[in-house]
């Protein structure tokens, strides 16, 4: 049984998020039906990340099995014509291993924060970026940023949901860039804890509004209580970019 | 009667064009209702440039002259506001002139134009690229675009109903650069003939495919026959960026 893995794009706002869920329509799920539609057989998929609804994705990764030795290239196109007309593609489709495993196989996770700091509304980036209104000092958040970096106990940057066993992750790379008036958020780790990008930025934003201070972004670390977090960014400006193997 | 300056964000995906049109939702209609409905009189607006149905602007320009001396900034936010939920945004408003004209103080125009080069459909940036399935030769694009920067007779690439009185113009810029699988055209004028950039990519596109070589950009130019012209690019990869004045 062959093994590809997928490398996928999707504009989130359409979708309940990654995941199958009971209801709704999920990403994984239009998936699967396309893949299903095609290859004339019912497939489960595996995502490297479960972003939630309304997350963007530039290069999520999946794997799934097919019963027949099929072309890449082949899986790739057929699975795309009949995910229309919703906004997934699929960019690439490589066969690999029996041992590729999404999830488990990445090394690394990379997202992307999309801040439009300015007082218009988004026409072009409406649904892709997060509007902020009123001005932000990015250099002050990307200090603020830094005290994040390395391994930590994330208690107030993720979610009261977040099923993960602990609350200890090692952050590689968390960014503040600013370029005109859009300011990139950048996040790498070898995973994250649910709507830990969110809540990072969140947070933030309240060093750049300056209602915190940079040194504040390492007191409510330390403090590791979710009630410390800043108010959670919402989900339309981020994007998972690339999973590493 | 002071004049306002406007800096213009829009989608042109769900309109007839720029321009005020008998039928149909046009991008000035929609910014002089916008307006009329915050300042309590009607008006009228010209603007830099009359993009076409579906081309999209980041930074249109256009004038309009009220009967009360509006702060800049309540001109840009109430003309925002009443503009929701269509994908028009004033990005800026400023007091200037009697003598400012968008159209004829103009002194150049920018345009991009995006095409993304992958089998893949486009999801998180449908409707505003040109997706292109086969492989494009950005470098033989760039180098038959040199043959058109300069003093022509653009006849082969203006549209049979350009109203221009004249098909001579200097072209200041005509680059093609590749990004990953994006390719990013960038045209810079005085003034454009209608159809004039969206014709010329077309017509670098198949020299991209192959089909034309840099040398047949000269020869389609030289001969000032529309029917040398490549396939017209679709309006959906073209931006208006900048008006400088």
């Amino acid at each position: 049984m062959p093994r590809y893995k997928l490398t996928i794009e999707y504009d989130g706002a359409p979708f309940v998020g990654w995941q199958r869920q009971a209801e709704g329509r999920s990403v994984q799920g239009r998936l699967e039906a396309a893949i299903a539609a095609f290859a004339g057989e019912s497939v489960t998929i595996g995502g490297a990340g479960r972003t939630d609804a309304g997350v963007h994705a530039l290069g999520q990764v999946a794997h799934v099995d097919l019963g027949k030795d099929w072309p890449s290239d082949t899986v790739r196109d057929a699975t795309n014509a009949h995910l229309r007309p919703d906004p997934i593609a699929v960019v690439a489709a490589e066969q690999v291993g029996d041992d590729f495993d999404a999830r488990f196989s990445a090394s690394a996770r990379h997202y992307l924060y999309r801040i439009v700091n300015r007082r218009a509304p988004l026409a072009i980036e409406a649904g892709r970026a997060w509007q902020v209104g009123t001005p932000l000092d990015a250099d002050a958040m990307h200090a603020g940023a830094q005290a994040l970096v390395g391994h930590h106990d994330f208690t107030t940057f993720r979610s009261a949901q977040c099923q993960a066993a602990s609350p200890n992750k090692t952050l590689d790379r968390l960014d503040v860039m600013r370029t005109a008036d859009e300011i990139a958020v950048r996040a790498s780790a070898r995973s994250f804890l649910h709507n830990q990008v969110r809540s990072m930025v969140g947070s933030l934003v309240q060093v750049g509004l300056g209602k915190w201070t940079p040194g504040d972004m390492k007191a409510a670390l330390d403090a590791a209580e979710r009630s410390r977090c800043g108010p959670v960014a919402p989900a339309t400006g981020l994007y998972l970019v690339k999973v590493d193997y």
